[in-house]
Parts: C-alpha cells; sequence; structure tokens
C-alpha cells in the first residue's frame, strides 16, 4: 500500500485531519521497520512485536510463492501442505541461499534473500556495538555453533588446505563433531590445573603449533567452570607468528564485555580467522541459529560457500527477530541485570558453602558459578534438583566427564546467571540446592 | 485438561446432554491428534490445520521453559526475547537433540524431545507406504538434501573409514558441496549420451568400484531432463558384490510410484546404505529439512551421532505437520493429480513443440519434460518467462552447464509437473512459453 | 511501506529482475486489498486470507492506539490487558462509532472508521448483486437480527412516532423481545392453516392495518415449515396504501434467489423501509452482525442514530471479512450447492417418509422440509438426533409451541439445507433419522 | 487430552524422569486455567498469554461446530466462510445465548456457554474484591454502557412498569440514547453550580421523585468535570423511601476506590437496583462489552431475558481474558500507579496554569484534572493537540455543550490520568499542551 494511495482512500472517506492522523499513525508505527530494512543496524530501541511481524508478513509476501498470478513448474516451487505449514516458517516456504551457496540471493525468493541479508547486516552490527569493533564482515548461519564450527572448518579446509584442528580441551562433545564432521583430525591440547582453575596448556599448544603440518587452532571463550577461557590473544599472536588460522568459539561470550574485549583485543594484536557465536545463548532465540564474524570478509565468503544446498530460514528470521526485539538499549540493561544476578548467585553460593561446609570454586567465568559438592553424592543433588524443577544446573562427580581435566580434586555443582535470568531463578534454585544437598 | 476434569466442569454449568456433546466434540476434535501421538504413522485421512495446531502447542507446552514454576540457571535456557520470536519457532525454543546427538532425548524438551520421535516414526511410515516398504529405519534431519549428504557421508567415513565417493555426474552443486563438506574426495563418473538420454557411464563406474580405494557411490534418481535417474538396483548390486557402501539421493522421487518401486528393488537385490528425500520436494514443507531411511538401522543411528549439537525444531516440526495436513490419501490423490499434469504437460508441449519447430526430448523423467530450443535465444527465453512470473522453468543453453554432459547437441528448456502443481500453472506456463518462444 | 520505497530497498540489495519480480510479487498480493479500499464493492473472486489478514492489519495500524508516540490521556483510550486481548479484537481496540451515531468516524480510530465504511458499502453492494437491486443504502449493525429489529423499530418510534407493531406470528422469541426492548407493543397477526402450509390471515393483517393508530408492520420472509414467507409484495402495498412503515425480517433469505426477487417486488410495488438480514445465517460469519438495507437512505442514518455509544468492531470486521473470502462467485457456488443438497435432502425424506409410513408436509420453503412424526415421541427421537451428533433438527410435537398456530394436526422434525450445508451432512442427518425413527 | 494418556505417550518414548518433568510443566502452565474454569474467580495472579489462548482454544473447541462427526442441519450451524474468519471471533462462532436469553445455555454450544458463565462469575467476583462487595449478581453484555443502559431499562420498563427515567443531566448523548431505545421518557434533573463544581440539583431531583408517576432514576459516578458524580448514597435512600427503582452508570468508576466505597454504601443505605460499568474503561478491554451487577439477583436475570436472540461473544471473551491477564494483584499496581499519575498530572497543570496564568477548577474527580482556557480559543488548542499526537482532552469552549450546565463561567480543557496511562502519556500531554496554550 503506497503512502499517497492510503492517503486518497483515507481522504475520501473521513473527516481530513482524522486522515491525516491515521496515515500519522501507521507512518510512526512501521517507521522502525523502514528504518531497519534501510540501514540494517542493530536498533537502540526495541521494536514490538506488532512491528517486526508486520515486517516479517511484508518481506515473506515478496516470495513468488505469494504472487496470486504465478504459473510455477519447478521442480520445488514452496507449496504447503496447509496454511498452518507455511506458518511454520513465518511463510519463507523458499528458505534461504541457492544450491551451494547460503547467501546467493534466491531468484524466487526476493523477499527471503532481502531478509537474509538484513540478518547479516543487522547481526554484525550487534556484534560490532557489543564490543567486537574491528569485525568486518557477518553471517547469520541456520545452525547452531557446532555445525557452524564444521562449516567454518570446512571452509578453511578447502581453501587454505588445513587437515588438523588444535583443540585446548573442553568436556563437550559438539564442537568435536564439528570438527569430525569436517573430515578434519582433531588434536587435543591437554590442560592443567592452576588454583582451582583448570586452563589450556600453553606451552602444549605453542609447540603443538610449531610442529602440526596444516593445521588450525580452535579455541574457547566460555565454558563451565573449573574450565576458564582460553588466553585468545596470546593464541591469535601464536597464530599469526606461526601463520596459522585460528577460530573462536564464543558461545555465549557476547554477553559479557570482558570477553569481548579480549577478543577485539585478539583480533588486533595477532590472527582471528573467525569468531563463531550462539544465537540463542546470546540473544534469546530460539535454538538452532549462529552468527559466525571475522576481521577477513573472505572467510566469511567461504563459509557461505561451503553449506551444501538452500537453507531453513527459520533461524535466520529468529534471530533478526530477537536482535530487533532486543534492540541496543534493552541489551545492555539485560547485562546488567545479568551482572546483578551473577553477583548474587555468588552471594548466595558463599551462603550456602558455609552452611554446608563447601567452597565456592575461585574461577574466572563471566556467568557461572561452582560450588564444590566434595564427599556428597552430586549425581543425587543433581537428579533432585531436575525434579524439583531447577534447569541447567550440572553436577560432575569427582573424576567423571567434565571438568576439561582427568584429575579434578573436586565434586561440584555449577550454576548459571546467564543473559536473561531472574533474579527469581538465582533465588529459588540456590534455596532449592541447600534444600536438597543439606538432606 | 483431564477428560474426568472437563467433566466435572460442564456438569455443573449445563445441563447433562450439552455437556456431554462438549465433551464428545472435543474428543472427536482430538482423538486423530491422540492418534498420532500414540500410533505414529502416516494416517489414512488429513488431520485439520486447528488439530495440527493444537497438538504442537501440547506438545512444546512439555518443554521446561513453558514451565511457570521453574528456576533456570543453564547457560541456554530457551528464554526468547518476545513473544513473536518464540513463536517463529512453534516454542519449541528449546531446539531439538543433546550436544553431538540429533536424537537424544533432551531433559530440559520432553516435549520436543516426543515430536521429534513421532516425526521420525511418522515419516518412516510415510517412506514405507509410499514404497519403500523394506525400509527399516528413519530420521527427519533439520537440513535440506545437500547438508543432509554431508552428513551421511561424515559418519560413513567415520564408521566405515570411507575416503572417496564414486558420484555419477548431475551438474548441480549442493550434492558436491556436501561430499566435500564431510572431507571426502568426490570421483565423478561421467555420463554418456544414449538418444536424447544423458546417463551413467555404467561401464566406467563398474571399473571405479573395482579400483577405488576406501569409496562409496552416491546416486540420483532425480534430476532434471535430458539426465535420467541412475539405475539404482544395478548399482546396489555391484555394490554388495564389492562390499561398497551405497548412498542414493532420492531428491524428489518419493512421489513416483515408479521411482520408489526402483529404490525398493535396489534394496532387495544388493545394498543400499541411505537413501535421502527431501521433506519440501515430496511433502509440501517449506525448504529446510530431509527425511532419510535405510534398510539398515545402524546407518541412522551413526548419521544422527554425526550431528554436531543441538539443532532447529523448524524444519521437523514443519515435516511432521505437513505428513499429517497430507495424510495417505490425499497423498495418493495428489500423486494422480500429478500425472495428470505431467501428462497435460507433454501435450501442451508437444503442441508448441510443433508450431514451432522443435521437439519434446526423448528422456524418461517423472515430474519433467525438456523441449528443444535450438537456434532460439534460450537464455533469454528463459528471462523473459521469470518476468512473466513464470517460476521454476529451467533454460539451457547449448554447451553450458547443466545437461549433466560436456557436449550436449540441444539448447532446450524443462518445466516440471511436480507434486502439487496445479492444472493453471502449466496451462499458463505452456501459454508463455509459447508466447516468448515465437517472439 | 512505500511501492518507491520497496523499490529502492531491493534495488541496492539483490539483482535488478529479482528485486523487479519481488515488488510484483507483493504488488499482486496487495491489489484486490487494494482494490476492497478503493472500490468497496463485493468483490467477484474470493480474497484468500493472508490478503485478508493483511488489510486487516493494515487497517487497525491506523488507529492512534498504534501510534508508538502519542500520549493519550482521554478516560478510554483502547488500552488493552495483553496484546492477546488486542488480538480477540483484531486490535479494532477502540470499537466503531461515537456516543450516539454508530457511524460518525471516530477521531481516535481512523481506521475502524474507514473498515466501516467500507464494511457498509461492500455489504450493500452484496445484498444488491444477490437480489435486492434497489436497495439504496445499508449498514452493518454489530448485533444480531432480533437486537437490530429493537434498533429498527426504535428509529421508526422516534422519527415517525409509531407505538404498535403488527407482527404476523411467528413463534420465534427474538423478534418478540426486539419489538419490546423498543418500547413498542405488539400486535400479533394470526396465522391460517392452508392444506399443510401456515400462512398469516391476510385479511386479519388488512383489517389491523387499517384500524390500529400509530402503527408498523414487521413480516418475516423466513422461518420454518409448515410457517410460509410472508407475502411481502401485498403487504408492501396495503402499506403504502395505508402509508404505514414496513419492516421485513429477511433473517436467513439473502442465500434465496426467490425470497430475494420478492423483496425487490415488494420495494418496487410499495413500501419497504428496512430489510433486515443476518450476516451469520446469509454469509457465513460467527454469530453477532446483521446487515440492514433500504431503498430510503434516511431510514439507516435513523437507525444508526438510534445505537447508544460505541459498539464493538467484531461482527462488522467478521462481515467484511466473510464477503470478501467469499465474493460472488464463490457465492453463486454456494447456492448452487444449497440447491443440489436441499433436492438430496427431500428426496431422502421422501424415501425415509414412505418407510415409516409419515409424509413430508408440502410447503414453500428455501432451505427446509418438514417430515410428519405422527404417533411417536418426537421430543425422543429429537433428543436422540442430538445425542447422535445430528446438530439443527426442530422436533415440534403436535399443540406445541413452534408451528406458529396453535392447532397444527402433526408432530414434525424440520431439516435444513442451508447455505454452507455439505453433502455428508444431509445424508448423514437423514441415515441417522431414519434409524432413530425406526427405533 | 487426558493426564494419564499423556503419561503413556511420554514413558513409551523418553527417559521416565524426563516423563515426569514433562508433566510437571504441562501440569503447571495449566494449572491456572483448570482452576479459573473451576472456581471462576478474579485470580490474584495474571494469567499468561498462552494459557489465556490455550484456554480459549479448550472452550471453543466444545463447541459443535468443531465436530468433526457432526451432521448440520440447522439453518444456521456456525459455518465460517474461511479459517480467519472463525479467527477474528476466536472460533466462537456460534456466539452466546438462545433466542430471547441472554445467558441461556446454548445446546450446539457448550463451549461458549461455559465461557459465558465464567466470564459473569470471574466479573461479579472482580466486581466485589475491588468494592462492591455486596453485589450478589453479575452479568458481562456484549454491549458498552449506552446500550447496557437500554438493555436494563427495557427490563425494568417490562417488570416493574417504569415509563420515565430521572436523569441528573451529564452532557453525553449515549446513556440518552440508552433511556430512549427503550421507549422511555427522559427527565432531565438540572443541575447547580458550586465553586468550581457542577452538580445535580438535589432538591429538584427530590421534587419530581416525589412528583412523577412510574419513573426510575439513572445517576452517573463518572464524567468529566467540572461535573461531579452524583451522591448515590443519598439518591439509594430517596429512591428507597419512594420505592422508585436505581440504576448507577459507574461507566469507569471500578477503578476508582472512592466511587466504588460511595456505591457500596448507596447498596448498603438504600435502593440499587443496578450498576453499569464498562468494560473498556475500568478493565483494559477492546470498546464494546460492560458488566452489570445488582444486590439484586431478579434485575439481572430480568436484563438478560431482555436481550433480543443470540448475541456476538467477542466482547465477553475479550472481558474474560483481560480480567485474567489483568488478576487482582496487577489490578492494585495498576490503581497505584493511576493514583501516582493522577497527582503528577495534578503537578503539571499547576504548573502550566501558573505560567499562562489560568488555574485549575476545583472539582473532585476520581481520573482528571480541567484547566481553565479563559480568554484562549480552547477550540483551536484542542485541534492542535489531535494534530500533535495528543488523544483524549476534551476541550469545551465557555458556553458549549460540555459541561452539563447551561451557563458555565470558563473554557477549560480537561486531561485524565486513568488506569493503565503511562507516566509519558502524562508527561508529554502536558508539555504539549504548555506549548500549544502559550503560542
Amino acid at each position: 500500500m503506497d503512502h499517497d494511495e492510503i492517503e486518497r482512500i483515507l481522504d475520501k472517506t473521513i473527516p481530513e485531519s482524522m486522515a491525516r492522523r491515521g496515515r500519522t499513525t501507521i507512518d510512526a508505527l512501521l517507521a522502525p521497520v523502514r528504518d531497519v530494512l534501510n540501514r540494517r543496524i542493530f536498533p537502540e530501541s526495541s521494536l514490538s512485536d506488532p512491528q517486526i511481524e508486520l515486517m516479517v508478513q511484508i518481506l515473506s509476501s515478496m516470495d513468488t510463492d505469494k504472487d496470486p498470478d504465478a504459473a510455477r513448474v519447478g521442480e520445488r516451487e514452496a507449496r504447503v501442505a496447509s496454511p498452518f505449514v507455511g506458518k511454520l516458517a513465518a511463510n519463507f516456504n523458499h528458505g534461504i541461499g541457492r544450491s551451494g551457496q547460503l547467501t546467493a540471493p534466491q531468484p524466487k525468493a526476493a523477499g527471503a534473500s532481502l531478509m537474509q541479508q538484513v540478518a547479516n547486516s543487522t547481526a554484525l552490527d550487534a556484534i560490532r556495538k557489543l564490543g567486537l569493533s574491528n569485525a568486518k564482515s557477518g553471517l547469520v548461519i541456520p545452525l547452531s555453533t557446532g555445525m557452524s564450527i564444521a562449516l567454518v572448518m570446512g571452509a578453511l579446509r578447502r581453501e587454505l588446505g588445513i587437515e588438523r584442528v588444535l583443540y585446548p580441551r573442553i568436556d563437550h562433545a559438539s564442537p568435536q563433531r564439528g570438527i569430525a564432521l569436517a573430515g578434519l583430525e582433531e588434536v587435543q591440547i591437554p590442560t592443567v590445573i592452576e588454583g582451582d582453575a583448570v586452563r589450556v596448556d600453553l606451552g602444549d599448544l605453542e609447540k603443538k603449533i610449531t610442529n602440526t603440518k596444516s593445521c588450525a587452532v580452535l579455541a574457547t571463550t566460555t565454558f563451565f567452570p573449573p574450565r576458564e577461557s582460553d588466553p585468545v590473544k596470546q593464541i591469535a599472536r601464536l597464530c599469526s607468528d606461526h601463520d596459522i588460522p585460528f577460530v573462536i568459539n564464543n558461545a555465549y561470550g557476547v554477553q559479557s564485555q570482558d570477553t569481548m574485549m579480549q577478543i577485539r583485543s585478539a583480533i588486533d594484536a595477532g590472527r582471528v580467522d573467525a569468531v563463531i557465536q550462539s544465537s540463542d545463548k546470546n540473544f534469546l532465540t530460539p535454538i538452532g541459529g549462529s552468527i559466525v564474524v571475522s576481521p577477513n570478509q573472505e572467510v566469511i565468503e567461504w563459509t557461505a560457500d561451503t553449506y551444501a544446498g538452500r537453507a531453513t530460514a527459520a533461524p535466520v528470521i529468529q534471530t533478526l527477530a530477537a536482535l530487533l526485539a532486543l534492540g541496543h538499549e534493552r541489551y545492555k540493561e539485560l547485562q546488567k541485570q545479568q551482572l546483578e544476578n551473577l553477583a548474587l548467585l555468588k552471594d548466595n553460593l558463599l551462603n550456602i558453602a558455609e552452611k554446608i561446609n563447601q567452597r565456592i570454586l575461585e574461577v574466572n567465568n563471566p556467568v557461572a558459578f561452582a560450588i564444590t559438592m566434595d564427599n556428597l553424592d552430586v549425581n543425587e543433588i543433581g537428579a533432585r534438583l531436575y525434579n524439583a524443577r531447577v534447569t541447567g544446573p550440572r553436577a560432575i562427580k569427582k573424576g567423571n566427564y567434565g571438568s576439561s581435566t582427568d584429575n579434578y580434586p573436586h565434586s561440584y555443582i555449577v550454576m548459571n546467571a546467564a543473559i536473561g535470568v531472574r533474579k527469581e531463578d538465582v533465588v529459588i534454585a540456590t534455596t532449592k540446592l541447600l534444600k536438597e544437598a543439606s538432606k
């Protein structure tokens, strides 16, 4: 609906001043949508759900499957079994990408193609504004971080000929599966225990960087205590010195200003090929997407070229919608609350520790704390917490997989106060922990 | 809402016979939903959109992020930036799978886990009922066929040590990208021209099967004319004889009874490790999912184990919803219409061919026909058709990429009458083709 | 979103020909919406649900409660308790009308005001195209027919000073309540039995028209057999001769070409002040609205002036949406099916009558037939049909209220084949009737 | 879906502890819904939108039009022209009520009938909890206050034979239209100016109560300054003394604890037949419904009996949904904010008054203040405020209709800080007022 046409229609119906007000209202409502499509930046203010919904409808209405006059004789034409089936995809029925190129505009899907470009730009801008001002190019991938690691690594294998990935040990299966899917050999870098913290053995990493042929490094900024972040700045320098690709798994590090500053320094100080972050862990989307950024535009293009075929649009539109529903101001407010709730979590855990003769592990982590559960049946406590409707605590028994080292000397429970956490979550979870651990 | 409770509530409100009718109605409405969850088979009759929507809501309401009393202290808790963001995922905000296992039940997501199992069973049953009665296990993957090829091939590499994929040439980038992403070497099998048809050089394939170490075969049942289907039964026998894994890309072959019969024979006669089919091309879902089935349950498990991390639930619920919205009866009706429209397409193209002195290529294809455009500017005609709102025709200039051979002697245009096509599509597309080709 | 702006945005993103296709698609999708808003006629072709939904969103987005920059300091500002509450009103939160004038443009609600005007024009055009070509003015009222009778009668009382309503007996409470609510005295005109039919005693009506001071006539075109339509043409002539207002309750007569022709003749031949029809019974909307038309524009204005305050917009937008979802072509097709199903109903009832020694009443009715149930427990059969999930049959015991006469000599059951009925409805209902009546 | 069945289905799919968590979650989600249906009280805590939506779906799924096995042979069967048309009514397609009785259970609509009863009980409980603890019976009417006045007055005319309504002058057309629609004569009671306030001339009212045959009184608690509330307690005593029906138009008085206390005292001290309040002005629903309560159950029954036919369910479900989305706690919080914003409004207006040499009228009003605009072009200022997107201020020129007296000595502008108002509304509106009034 053209602005002039709305004007004409209104004018012949209702008093002129009312018509003007009607136009003003719809213009004001759509102004932020227009702004998103034109400027493609992480907006300062949130958009409302009706605004985002209208934007999504306008965009998906440009794909050819919405054309009532189209004659459709392809082998796939975005036909849907019922209106509800289309609704499950926000009617981006053509998905995104073309065979073998994730970001190629799809001729049948002008709307989805535009949507994807807006998502990529907006996500990059968000990552830049939230700390990585030296990121140059970005891509929203309709895959979670593990699969995105596969994609990035596959791109590096094809373009730079890497065959092995030096991987400072993290006890988490997904990234390892990602390395393996890309047909690469994982070379694990062991960790060392320093005080309570478990850290990468940097000496070993340096040695292997020197000795391993055709390798890249995959480091991690965010994992559960007692594992600490890998020192990305130092690793970036090593990679630069040895001309080795460096990929950072920044799964949920966007929320942490400190983590983002470290990555920015790494980019400035050495070589960083790609930084991968989860859409859902950082931007409150449903699980299924990630954002890859790089100081090197080529790496992003290679990555897009590595995706095999068209893809579901769902995680991309979810990511764009979440970025718009948040906006920079609300995100900063959520970051502030995260830090407050993290402090509260610490206080409550200290309190509990004192009461049950345990202690908090002294480990640097942007969203989590671990409390020892020595001489307690930590698995049982974990199971009871689950039944008591505490979701997400991580119970690790001394010696079991999970500490990113083979011989960690404590059993412990980890609790997180990540972005979006509410005060009640922390209060109830710690109350129940005390109850269950005191039994 | 418990049935007895509805009864009690109604009884104290309204006359007894009315209350009974109210319960009867809601029970009748939900009966097919109950049936889907209990029996998990491709239903004979369609479910209505309200029924499917209610089922989706019930399922997603079981995930812990819906629990108003949960205390959530994980690093990812399926929080969403706004209600609309959750709606974009049908509120399956936790996605599916656990780190490194696509089908593992997710403790935070009982509903999504159940949904996924129902989707897998229902999809397998549909594939079996539509022809592959000897398929034993199945999986709905939230990835399109190209990426699913990567996943299956990655699984075979890990479990069976394959290093190369013998790939009868198809001029389509996605599957090649899939092979490459899995870190495997593609060994292309050339084609030969026989009459109008382009077919795999079976002699060459047999030779390479014999000579190539650690290889698997990837054959294709559905592509554009003049390329014909690979003879999967013969290849399955060869693979069986040489103990080589065999994967079939059956992208849009489910709609064709003939294609399905050939694959069933292949399974019976030789070795088939996996058959991959597109959700959208066969079952009218938005783009983004595929269904992998196998006579060998292990292969499906390996494939699920190859996915790196959790995944978006969107393509899975879209596939399940589409299967239910179709049902077997409506699917058979659509198959019947497809054949009728295919015959119509042929008639119309024959007609055009006569008028403009061209001819239809004599090639076996379950959904498409190609008409020669010799001595015409076929690219220009293709562009004009696009602007004339005919979507999906494929215009290939003699000598250009697309014919799956280097020296095909014709320019031509392909049109499809695939499942879901309407009579108008065929009529309008061919009318416009005649107009544009006569200019 | 301005067309030029969409153009600019697309052009800087994607190839020019794709951008053009995107614009073409959204333009084609919105063209019928634009047409509805501009021309305000009953469209020939149906609009699709996405088109209607988009139109509703555009319209409700013009009301001031959507203006993010408005400062709202009235005593009522269309604030809603939650987004879902607004959705229940399609976000027409300001309702329609101003205090004491149902059709007055509401300054806070440009969109709703426009919507209402479009609804009024489209409904009038539909009524005209479906037979009442001599209707001059029309109004969609957010009240069912009974309450609309009250409104029209109230208007006539105020403007023309009527005090009594001559009302040919129909055994239906709603119109009587409508007359009473308007503070008018109902003067019942008795019926006579002629053959099987129950008809108004025209002689008595004429006598009362002559003798009753300050009266109007309310006649009815559609009721259950054995009651037949009132002879509106003859009554219109009488009313013209005696200068008495005449209102026609045409509850579900729009679907019947014959009924509409009779009313058109009545308007041509005599005096008709208003014709009232149900939205739901004729146009497949949820219950709650009606359409009043008149050859006399003043009567419509008086009626709008009689409504006390603002009103819910829901029945108005439902009526507009239904008119657009139908369109003239689909409506004619439904009329055709209605006649076919009516014939089928007759056949099946004749069949049953023969089997159980009853007969069909010989009564003229555009949608229904009655079958005698003499010497059977008709109430029990009615109750059993209800429990057997046959909805809508009307079981009347000889001598009971319902036949519009005191001494009708039969028990009987009425079944309808009204617009929208499916063949299955008729088949199943008659099958069950035979079963229950044979017990 | 039966709880036991969900249990069985989950158990055969996923680990037992997960299945238990899934059930716990859906039970916890539905518990407040169950509670609403069972107890039918104004809940302490809000329900979330997904909870309310699920409740609405469960209820509307009990109406027979949802029964896939029903055979429908009535003249109206809640068929809808398209799924979207049904959605516009939350699928309560059968509406509510039976011919001539608004609250009669409708055999075809068990769900809607139940919904309506829950709405009536919940609304009554809310009114009682918010101050009118001596209300005994209540009814949600799908009509705004003006039309509800017609309904109540019509009931009193029929049952008690009233012919005239003594109506203390309020310059508002809707209630007058309501009186007129019911066929009653309005006898206006003049006002007197006392200080700045305009009040009913109580002496005149008493005189007319004594002298007027067959009359009732309609008083008003909420209107714009300078008009003050009618002294309902004194009037109730007079009505009791003279045995005259007394109806209170409490349009937006529910939000005011003070107003509610006065009405409660009136009920205790004298005779009150009905109290009518707007759904939207008090409970943040879209316009179109009202709540009538009474200490006398008969009056409510008479009122329900006066409605002519079935009615749209929309305003009823909107009212119920809003009551649940609010809950008592959130309502009290909104009342607190309303008082704070009212104080802010007063401060800001005082400030402006000082700057532009005007003053605030000293009038008692629970939500509004008026500032004089003497010697200014108040109409022009009002128009400019409208264009400046300030909605709801009321600009009255000295001598014009609106002051509820003929000779009010000031021009003035009224601004409201009614329930739901935000601080920004007050700040921006007053800022703009200062700007426009200073021009």
